[in-house]
């Protein structure tokens, strides 16, 4: 299982204020705070600052890596980002989220997968848009893996995202998603798989309830990574409760472990 | 989705007492709150007492048929209560938990399910045990199958339960279940599924956590039957968000119908 801490993106309007004043001390303390909770990963999102990107990249990788000896995710649609981001990694093996089937996009990022020999996530779209059905999701998969296999990326550094919608706007959202984990774990048994959370319950009440609920489906049928918030209780608790039901956890040590350190209040 | 109403059973406490002191406005709220709050049948279970289990049998079924218009789920090992019980139900089609694979069982439980025109819990167990493994249920479940379908019971009709165990003892207790339900439905899509959820959590801390995720885990496998206390919101909270998540709840009316009614606390 692979958590990757969601909270330092500029798209978070705390993390933006950090950022615009300079205030290193916040954006350690999240840091740190995703660590000590139970991410594997810190993912680095500074995409809207459309303006300086690349400095912001590299001024928040090196105020992480001051705070803590974590691995980082660096995520971007901008390869120029990327590339800044990757070269400061100092941590264990970096993640970059992520490459696609776009084909502008996939010629970009793929040399710097190779050169960092990174993690992948590898998003199910292509210049044909967003995928519809699990079908439209495979078609992509099956290019991407093809494409990636010839460039001797290793299957375990690639993580699929099956790219999540809404289930308010289409009933099938979450079904296609579980389709397509199956679909992939049929065929390409090795790879592993990441998605965020949040757009699932886009539109309805109790958002975090379904969200939650979205992990321990999505986890019963394969997912084995997760862009979240690990410093919310409920959701670590449904990892670790998650991964002892699915057996996946000695002895139940960690959901043992993850009860006394308080989590499941 | 078919939620079975576990609370009228002798071995609680509470139950045993009431009918010691044949105290039916007792079992009649119960039954009630258990229908109001969304449960499909009412299970009625008192084979803790042995000595006149018939007697008690048709004494709760009349009680719990003048406090709610609900189809009764008859539960016992005992042929003859099952039989009392089935005899006096008034209100839909009833339903008998449970046939096995053990000889004896078989023998005398089928012509109840035919004679009841029932829906039937088919335990996944014969007269070797209970089982390990999916292949150990499996088994069970292809000669249960053929000799339901040989004696022309709908398949609509059949519960299959993979029974659950805990993973505090086998860590692969969930897996198996998992995988069951997978294997029934390639190979047999028309039946369906129930099972319990207590076991699955027995031993270990926060069990309420364990078993709700556990509910989340195998509908999104395709499990669509539950024996559980309905009164629970945060369980039932869990069925409904699975089903607007699996697609199973029309524009999530039934999700947001439930969140009116303040489920999810």
């Amino acid at each position: 299982m692979l958590v990757i801490g969601e909270l330092i993106n500029t798209s978070r309007k705390a993390i933006k204020e950090a950022v615009d004043k300079q205030d290193a001390e916040y954006i350690k303390n999240i840091a740190k705070e995703q660590f000590e909770a139970g991410a594997n990963y810190i993912d680095v999102n500074c995409g809207t600052m459309i303006n300086n990107e690349v400095e912001i990249m590299e001024w928040l990788v090196n105020n992480i890596q001051e705070a803590v000896e974590a691995p980082l995710c660096i995520d971007s649609p901008n390869p120029k980002a990327l590339e800044a981001g990757l070269a400061l990694c100092k941590y264990g093996q970096p993640m970059i989220n992520s490459i696609s089937d776009e084909k502008e996009r996939f010629d970009n990022v793929l040399p710097l997968v190779l050169k960092y020999k990174a993690k992948v996530v590898a998003l199910c779209m292509d210049d044909t848009g967003m995928p519809e059905t699990s079908e439209d999701r495979m078609r992509v998969v099956k290019s991407l893996y093809a494409k990636l296999k010839a460039a001797e990326v290793p299957e375990d550094n690639i993580y699929f995202d099956p790219l999540v919608k809404p289930i308010s706007s289409v009933e099938t959202a979450g079904m296609e998603v579980l389709e397509t984990i199956r679909l992939i774990k049929e065929q390409y048994p090795l790879v592993h798989f990441m998605c965020g959370l949040s757009n699932v319950s886009y539109g309805l009440p109790n958002r975090k309830v379904l969200n939650r609920l979205f992990v321990a489906q999505t986890m019963a049928v394969g997912m084995d990574g997760y862009i979240l918030d690990p410093t919310d209780k409920d959701m670590m608790g449904v990892i670790y409760g998650s991964m002892a039901l699915l057996g996946q956890d000695s002895y139940c040590m960690g959901y043992l472990k993850a009860h006394r350190k308080g989590l499941y209040q």
